[in-house]
């Protein structure tokens, strides 16, 4: 079971101005788009905000499930600051837009959620893709949706997660295609990083894992496999948001989709070897 | 580039006397079969034996091609110890039997090689994938051939080693099929071990690297692939031995197939993490 590292307790990094001038300029107002891009090098996360009475279950669901839920931090109850993983941050205003959840139905996404902050509400910032994303690129291995400017592609799973008290559901991969050896490459170098979904779940023949069709994502978009090479599945960040709009809470809070938290982490420091 | 780890440079474990009682059945002769089984947890090695004048392309070579070749001791030139493997190891004697090359000819299998030994020659001890499977097998994993009885099956790829001076050929591999989830984690587990080849170097469709048939392999015996699995190959360590075949050396020894070196060093010894 994933733990994350203890040196996440406190953020002294290099980059830590990136990362602050980052939430900054979403906390004006002036930034509402994707997050992809901003303040390369440094973690972004995935954010879910809860009421207090389910918040040790959920905890308790991403402990059970790490790989699609990879927890980074948790805020204090009734706290919007987390300042382990950055100077300043408040998941309130410093995220680009958020997605608002009532009875399991999307009410809202409005850019801002000081006005709805409650003294019950507990976040959680998730690990996300984008810093195994970074570490590939890194290594020198292409990413083919970033090559073709879509969003990647992502699929329900026969894969059923842990469930715990209300949340429940199956576990969601992202794919991309990769020739044999750069998959061994890749399972290699995102082992490294269990804090942001690590491994790969599965490879090759998406029918095994319930996929019906490579050409029909239940999100994002379609991705060429060429021929040679196979379909490599991570554990996606979209699991939790599946399994919270499915718990259907009287309340919660998201991040909208690619509107990510930036951190003041460098994504090295993720790496466990 | 894989450098041999600096603990390597002497034998201390406790399970030396293990190691040594193995080494000195074979030195009196009684035991000549294969080396699979003895001294289980301890590092077995194929060996080479070349005339000194031709030591230093042989070591380029291995260096040049560490996933295959992964050198885990040399001998001084003439001297047939190599007490950083070993207590008393002698490798004119410790193996239950050996192979003798003319011209790239097979002469003879003598199980002892004292009256063949000569002040030019020089012993190379390389790593042998019986530790990594031991390692796979600890982690729970299970072994096709193993299950059935058979030796594991061995292919001439199309991957070409790097040349150095007389030596040259193609990679040799060995199959081992898994489940994908299960041959991620024989990624994982073999990716710790680059002293006895590493992780692998292919996993599903044969042809991309030239094997024709898994049905035809060139050396060892037909493992079956059950559905839903994939073939998952590593370099194997037949490649040095038909390399040296090939080159059509005046001189050469080698092990037997299957029965290798034991050295005094745990198979945990080799884990680079």
């Amino acid at each position: 079971m994933f733990k994350p590292p203890s040196n996440l307790s406190s953020a002294q990094t290099s980059h830590s101005s990136a990362g602050l001038s980052a939430r900054l300029m979403c906390r004006s107002g002036q930034y509402t788009e994707t997050s992809a891009g901003l303040a390369p090098g440094l973690v972004q996360g995935n954010l879910v905000i809860l009421p207090e009475s389910f918040a040790h279950d959920f905890l308790r669901f991403c402990i059970a499930n790490p790989k699609p839920c990879p927890v980074l931090g948790v805020t204090d109850v009734g706290s919007p600051m987390l300042p382990a993983l950055g100077q300043d941050l408040d998941v309130r205003t410093d995220l680009p837009r958020y997605r608002v959840w009532r009875d399991g139905h999307l009410v809202a996404e409005p850019t801002d959620i000081r006005a709805l902050w409650r003294e019950d509400l507990v976040g959680f910032v998730l690990g996300c893709s984008f810093s195994f994303e970074a570490a590939l690129q890194d290594h020198g291995l292409a990413l083919r949706h970033i090559e073709c400017g879509r969003t990647v592609a992502m699929f329900r799973t026969a894969l059923a997660c842990t469930p715990v008290g209300p949340f429940a559901g199956p576990m969601v991969v992202s794919m991309r295609p990769f020739s044999p050896a750069d998959a061994i490459r890749a399972i290699q170098i995102t082992s490294r990083f269990p804090a942001v979904h690590g491994a790969p779940v599965h490879f090759g023949d998406p029918s095994l894992i319930g996929i019906k069709s490579l050409d029909q994502p239940d999100y994002g978009e379609p991705i060429p496999v060429a021929d040679g090479e196979v379909p490599v599945f991570w554990a996606c960040g979209v699991t939790p948001q599946a399994v919270v709009e499915a718990a259907r809470l009287p309340f919660a809070i998201t991040h909208a989709p690619g509107a990510m938290l930036v951190t003041d982490l460098s994504n090295h420091r993720l790496a466990v070897f």
